[in-house]
Parts: structure tokens; C-alpha cells; sequence
């Protein structure tokens, strides 16, 4: 081993997740919207300025977050954008969670709150969700250096009811209290009415689901503006231009049709709960998700055969070899179309078993 | 003080920098690219797939990875791309400063590298430049943690030639040295020749300035595939979509077309020589720069009157109000008649003094 290599970060090594390629196949494993960002996205792609691309973007993202505080009725100094919600969230624990006291979030949950805490040297708990996968409120009425969870949960859906996160917050408020919203517009109440409250509250979205611009890569923090003034701080102070100029342009673009926006809100939504009925009728059992996915569990068959069957006919859905969740398969909501093939195939599958 | 407040990251102020707006005005602050990206990203611009935006992007960046490595004839296990070269060196500090020995970089450079070292908890040495402000290879034979340097220099603009850079990898073989090339494109001589014989060298180069992008934040790193990996492994390990879907499809399309990038660096470049001559005649001087800008000081006026009556005139150059820096400006090579402009206002505000 040379001298210099020795010094080199030591890191979980990465596993590549499933890129399938190809016309046939049917993609669910990742969370993304079946359909396409609002037209006026497309209109604005039509015309950027192409001249623009030699100039730095503005480093306050002003187009981006104007848009955004018109759009949630909150102060421009009350928006903090990053490079996906996975900026967003990492930039929070580096200004936030610089206590000795653990942070804590849920044993089962979006896996990278762990690889953040370590990254950064943040010391952390993960109280274990109950046997129906809920947090229990009460493991957060501890002494801690910050709390944060999604509502609804990964990879449950399950939400958490908006008076308990109005509790969480209230009874933390040593404490910031960062609510993971990436899920929440397909059906979840946001925590968004309680920043005017909750001075400690921090309240994370993403454009990668919802609104689906997943490969524009922006999330976006509301808060009071002390908090997002300490964020800003922090990000000016070691990097100042992340945003590009297309995912500014586009990305306020994305908000300003709202009723587009709704209507393709509203068609996942009726998908996902047509699915619930479909899978409840194929012997399948999940959490009542409220998210852009279906997190299932069939009463007979193992979740890995099923995962290894599906994929073997070009259906990609995601499965994690974990204890606890590797009976289960996360299954993203696509289109009708998708879901109709995904079912006909696990019925002919089952049938035949 | 509330009791969260107290965990809050303690940084530097973030001083925005002048973010002028408006039609009459000449930017010669930033070191942009006066001339717009290659023909061929407009037509990628317009043609773009925008149902593509939905779809997390490609977070192997291959359609970009795979032009960088033929461009430069390398492998494509050679090439790490970033959000600018911002975000691929400060993955680089991570990644690979990490003993407890200093790192090594001028006194007088890019400021972010102290930022980042702090930011990391990387100790670090800033040995001084010369008096005429060339960077003095005997310090940086010591034992060291790394060494870090911009090739050309900023904001001097002075190119190190490149057996000084291949001696000072030589003599380090214990340490990564990591050449930050961002000007390297305008007259310098890139250590890329120099990767296949060194195995604990790192070259970085931009997007921003020579390929006239800087708006869509694109950065890259060079060097054995062993290095490459370790950056992979880090990026990975904590945030695996960086790159949005246009910068790699644009970026992409930008390496594609060599014509025309190097007929508009050979502008930048006559430009600026042309400027050297009008600078000298007007009274200035500087260190022979082979980036686009230069760093120049007038023989009887001071630097800080200078830059506040251009200001006064829209016309914005960089003052580093900073010792050994005070009596200087940054001026980035425009167009040749924005230089004129430039130079028609010096001669008569220097005439009437």
C-alpha cells in the first residue's frame, strides 16, 4: 500500500442500483412520476438562453426561490434551494446538528440519514419503528442534538398524523425538527402550516417526485428565516454556485402551473389507490401508504422470488435485503398502463405457484 | 441565544460579490467566457427529450464521462465529473486529505482552498510566493498531508512551466498533489500529459471558463484509475445524484465540438495579448498571465481608486482588498471591444488625473 493511500477516505463501497435499459421494460423502482414535468417547462426549454450558459447562475437562485415563496405564501428570506433534497438534507445536518446530544431518526428509514451522520461526525440514534412500522412519538421526548423524519415514511408510506408532528415539534424545542416531506403531495398533510408557529421547525421538499423533475436534481427547505439564513451561510461559505441555470429557469417554470401539477397529482394518487385493491386482492399486505409507492408483502410468496420473477420479465420494482423489510417489495406507482402489466403478471405468476 | 441556536455551524459571513444587472454595463469580474458554448449545445438545448426530466439522471455521468475520456484520450475509469470544479476539489480534499500532516498550498490562490481544508478539519500551510509572485517548489519539498495549486496561478494568472510541476510530483510520491487547472486552456501547459507516469497526480479542469459554461456548473478530475475510484467510492457513499440530466447531455455536447472551442480560445487569446500591450501603454503592470484575465497594478495610481471609478462607469473589475493584493485588479479578457471600452475610459480617466 503506497503512503498517500493510506490517507484515503474509507467509505462503504458503492453497489450500483438497477440501470435497466431498453424499450420493454417497466421501471419502479425508483420512485419517479410517470409523468412528464407541466408544459410550460417544455415551452421555457424551447427558449432558454442559450447565451446565458457562459455567465455563473445567480447564486441566490432568485427566480427559483421567488417562485417557490409565492407558491407556499412564505418570505423570500424563508427558501433555501439545493441540488435535490439530498443537498438540502446534508447541508442541514452540517448547520444544524452540531451538538454532542445524538440526533435521532427511525431505525427503518430513508437509508442516507445515517451515511450524513457519519460523513459529518454526528452522533446518532435510531429508536425501531413499532410493529406496524409507525414512529412512536414517545422515543423522541428524549434529550437529543435534532430530530428528523420523512412523512411519510421510506420505505412504509406510512404518514404520520399532522397533530403528532405538531407535538414532536412543540415538545423539542432545544431541538431543530427536520419533517422529509419528499412524499408528501400524494396525499400527506405538510408540516408547512406550522413554520409561522415553530421557530425550530425545518420543512424539506423535492421536485424529484412530485413534481417530476427528478433528473433537474432541486430540493428546497421553508423555514423561519433564521434558519434558512444559518443554511445560507453555510453553503455561501464553501460553495456558492451549485444550482445550474436550468434548473433554476425550469425549475420555477415547474411550480407556476399549478393545476397541471394537481391533475397529475391527482391521476397518481387514483393509481395508487386502484393498486391497493389490486394487490389486496392478489394476497398482498402493506402499510396504507400515502406516498408515491406501495410497500407490500404477499401472505404466501417471499418477497426476494417474487423481486427475482418480476425482473426476469423486465418489471424492476426495489428490494432491500434487510432485516425486518426483505419480505417486502417497494413498488413505485406508475402509469395505468404499467401497473395493469405488473399485476397480470403476478397474477399469472402467483396462479401457476 | 435559544438552546438549538448554540448548534449552529460558525462560519465566515458570506460578502455577496457584485451581481450587476443591466443592458450598458461591461462584466470583466468573473472570468467568464465572453463567446457562447459551441453551435452544437443550442441544437442539444432545443432538441432536448424533456419527459427525460422525470427520470433521476445517469448518476455514472457516462454520456459526459465517455466524451471527456476520448477527448483526452484517457480511460473512462479516469475521468470523475462534479458540480464545477468547485465541488470535484472539495471531493477531493475529502477523498484524499486526510492524515494529520499539512496540506500544502500558496499564500496568494484560489481563497476556497483554505475553506474547504477548514471545512474538513484538514490541517494545512500556505507557503508565500516569491516577490514576483511564482510559487517556490523548495517549499513544498516537506513532508506534507498533500499539496494543492492552480496552474495558472490565480489571481496572478502566472503559469508554473511543467518540469517544475513534474519535479514537484516527483518529489512528493507520498502524497496526492492535486493541479487545479481552470485556466490551463488559455496558453498553459496541462500536466494531463504527465497522468500516466504518475499515479499520485490529479488534474482538475472546468467547464466555467475555457468551454464558456459556467452556468451549468460542470468540473472534472483526471489522473489513474485508483484515484478515480477513491473519488467514486466517496461521492457515492453519500450523494449519488450531483449531475443534473442537462449538464451531462449539454456538457457532453460541448467536448464534442474542438473546432470551434479552439477557435474561440485562440480570441480569448489575442485578445488578451493585445490587452497586455494596451495595459503597458496605459501604465500597468503585471505578472505575464497565460489565463483569461490579468492581474494588473498602475505605476502611479492606486488600484481601489481605479476599480471604484470603472464601477462608477459600469464597467466591473475584481478588487481583492487583501495585503500584497491591494494594489492590483483582476481584469477578465472580454471581448475586444468591451476591452476597448475599458481601455478608452483608463486612458481618459489616467489623462485628466
Amino acid at each position: 500500500m503506497r503512503e498517500w493511500e493510506k490517507n484515503i477516505r474509507r467509505v462503504t463501497p458503492y453497489v450500483p442500483g438497477d440501470q435497466p435499459k431498453g424499450d420493454r421494460l417497466i421501471k419502479l423502482n425508483t420512485n419517479e412520476n410517470p409523468y412528464p414535468p407541466a408544459p410550460g417547462v417544455l415551452r421555457a426549454l424551447r427558449e432558454m438562453d442559450y447565451d446565458r450558459f457562459r455567465k455563473y447562475p445567480d447564486p441566490a437562485a432568485s427566480v427559483l426561490v421567488r417562485e417557490l415563496a409565492e407558491h407556499y405564501g412564505v418570505g423570500e428570506n424563508q427558501v433555501f434551494v439545493g441540488v435535490g433534497s439530498d443537498d438540502v438534507i446534508a447541508m442541514s445536518f452540517m448547520t444544524f446538528f452540531n451538538s454532542d446530544k445524538p440526533v435521532l431518526f427511525p431505525d427503518v428509514t430513508y437509508s442516507f440519514y445515517k451515511v450524513w451522520a457519519e460523513l459529518f461526525g454526528v452522533s446518532y440514534e435510531t429508536p425501531a419503528l413499532d410493529e406496524r412500522f409507525a414512529i412512536r412519538p414517545e422515543d423522541y421526548r428524549k434529550e437529543n442534538g435534532g430530530i428528523i423524519f420523512p412523512n411519510p415514511n421510506a420505505p412504509t408510506g406510512l404518514l404520520m398524523p399532522l397533530e403528532t408532528v405538531e407535538e414532536l415539534v412543540r415538545s423539542n424545542p432545544d431541538s431543530i425538527v427536520i419533517v422529509d416531506e419528499a412524499y408528501s403531495d400524494f396525499g400527506g398533510t405538510s408540516a408547512l402550516s406550522l413554520v409561522p408557529k415553530y421557530e425550530n421547525l425545518l420543512v424539506v421538499q423535492t421536485f424529484s417526485k412530485s413534481r417530476s423533475m427528478a433528473g433537474m436534481r432541486i430540493g428546497f427547505a421553508i423555514g423561519q428565516p433564521r434558519l434558512i439564513k444559518a443554511l445560507q451561510d453555510v453553503k455561501y461559505s464553501y460553495n456558492s454556485y451549485t444550482m445550474n441555470m436550468p434548473s433554476l429557469v425550469l425549475g420555477a417554470e415547474a411550480v407556476r402551473d399549478d393545476g397541471y401539477f394537481r391533475e397529475m397529482l391527482e391521476k397518481v394518487i387514483e393509481t395508487r389507490e386502484w393498486s391497493k385493491a389490486e394487490l389486496t386482492r392478489l394476497g398482498f399486505t402493506f402499510p396504507d401508504s400515502m406516498a408515491n409507492f406501495i410497500f407490500a408483502s404477499h401472505r404466501t410468496v417471499q418477497a426476494g422470488e417474487l423481486f427475482e420473477a418480476l425482473r426476469a420479465n423486465h418489471i424492476y420494482v426495489r428490494y432491500f435485503k434487510q432485516p425486518r423489510l426483505d419480505n417486502y417489495l417497494r413498488i413505485s406507482i406508475g402509469t395505468r398502463e404499467e401497473m395493469k402489466e405488473l399485476f397480470a403478471f403476478l397474477e399469472t405468476y402467483l396462479s401457476a405457484r
